[in-house]
């Protein structure tokens, strides 16, 4: 174990909750903050600190940001309590959320006028590696920013992939895979409900397909829910029209066309449209299912 | 071994020659058939045996069909020197091409009629297994019809899912997986044409996304063909407007929306229309990076 650092983990949503907790049995000394007091508290019963940002800035040798977009993210770095301004000169900055290239660009630029290191490090792997310190992270930024945050990114992740020396390509790779997995969840829901149509037993959909050339690792995982009829949220519809649609802006400001991609936004937007968005991403197997008169596993198919 | 048994094969490409000598090297007498004489003079020297289909018929135990569709399979069964009527009487066929479940429904029934057995037989795994007799069979037909074509069934196959005790569900199993296999193909191509359109190295964008949830079984297999710029056909672009063609027709008789099926099957017509059927599927890539003026790698995007 490394040296004790003072961090604030911004955000204690499912991915951040687990995060702090990482850094805590690291060893480190970490404080919560978030707009829901619950989880603030919850984290201070488990050894962690909470105090307010604007105060405890000054303080930290790291700051990770796992908040949900964009605009959370600007105004953490800064927002009238923003980190920037706030952080000592040499302190570093996680940034997870999946925001564009140009956006990470941006948020650097504007950490480093202020003497911090940014590094652009979106995460992969769901809230259960986030809990045991086993995340994927798509990192980029400087070599003085990888080193500033070290002791952090060790806590949180089992591994680091190294994209780039400035902030961007960690954001673009997030987003690559982001199309995947949405386009596979969309793909999956297609494929089940087709092949239900047809009469085959759903069950037998996901012990074959998983052994042929049509699997993926988002029908592997999420197939199943749709034959337990457990639609349980581990990652919600919600996440899908932010997710696509930030691949679909970049995609908007490259010229570049994306067709699959934008099939798959439409029936996550149904989906959300049709009051599912808090249930699990698999139940865009729902849109379909509604779509073709289909009942599925355990009728909840409305 | 069980019995040696003599089985004829009707279509010697790139799948249908790797059965036959699966059969062949399982001590089988196994004549071949193809319109490419080339492809059946090839098979006599390996010990293979030729005829006319008319006349051999009648001496064989099995038939495995390994053509390219269901107009095929139909002229084979019921043509002019159709195998129904000729064959004999307790004999077994075994239908490997991707058809409908109804026009596999339609073959039992007329093989039935004149006392044969049929199995509604899809194979996957690609040629390399074929040639190994290490195929997957998605497999339904009577139980009599399993017991009738075993000898041939295990030589050829490593894996036989036996799916129904009628036809019709190997075949909506086989549409489920091309449904999945082609919507992933053209997922990769849209996926690693959009990253690098983000300025991420491509042999970077396989390396990290086979590590993360995006990943499927077609992205690496496949992507690294773009990285390498090789679109040598080990499965061409030709084979998706058939297969996803068949999974539209089908979705369409059951009212069944596909959006993503359906965009697929756009990009592959558009890489066929623009000159790349025969080139691997990899080359839907091309597509895309034409529609947004990038150079795949080894400059083969035009």
């Amino acid at each position: 174990m490394g040296d004790r650092m003072r961090i604030g983990v911004f955000g204690l949503g499912s991915m951040g909750y687990g995060v702090a907790q990482s850094l805590l049995r690291a060893g480190h000394q970490v404080w919560g903050f978030d707009p829901n007091r619950a989880q603030v508290e919850k984290f201070v019963g488990e050894g962690g600190k909470a105090g307010s940002a604007s105060e405890v800035a000054s303080d930290l040798d790291i700051a990770v940001l796992v908040v949900l977009n964009a605009d959370q993210t600007r105004m953490v770095l800064t927002g009238d309590e923003g980190l920037i301004g706030r952080m000592p000169e040499g302190a570093g900055i996680i940034s997870c959320a999946t925001v564009s290239p140009d956006f990470a660009r941006e948020m650097e630029a504007a950490a480093e006028a202020a003497g911090l290191y940014y590094l652009d490090a979106p995460i992969s792997g769901g809230s259960v590696k986030a809990a045991e310190g086993r995340l994927s992270v798509m990192a980029a930024g400087r070599p003085a920013a990888f080193t500033a945050v070290k002791p952090a990114l060790d806590a949180m992740a089992e591994t680091i992939f190294e994209l780039g020396d400035s902030a961007g390509p960690g954001s673009a790779m997030k987003a690559v895979n982001q199309l995947l997995a949405g386009v596979h969840i969309a793909a999956m829901g297609e494929a089940m409900t087709f092949g239900m149509t047809q009469g085959v037993d759903p069950a037998k959909l996901v012990e074959v397909i998983s052994q042929c050339a049509g699997t993926s690792w988002m029908f592997e995982n999420r197939a199943p829910h749709v034959v337990s009829g457990d639609y349980t949220p581990h990652s919600a519809i919600n996440i899908w029209p932010k997710d696509l649609g930030i691949v679909m802006d970049i995609a908007r400001g490259s010229k570049f066309s994306a067709p699959l991609t934008a099939a798959a936004l439409q029936q996550f937007l149904a989906a959300a449209g049709s009051g599912l968005g808090g249930e699990d991403d698999a139940a865009v197997a729902k849109v379909y299912a509604r779509n073709a008169g289909l009942t599925l596993p355990r009728g909840d198919s409305e």
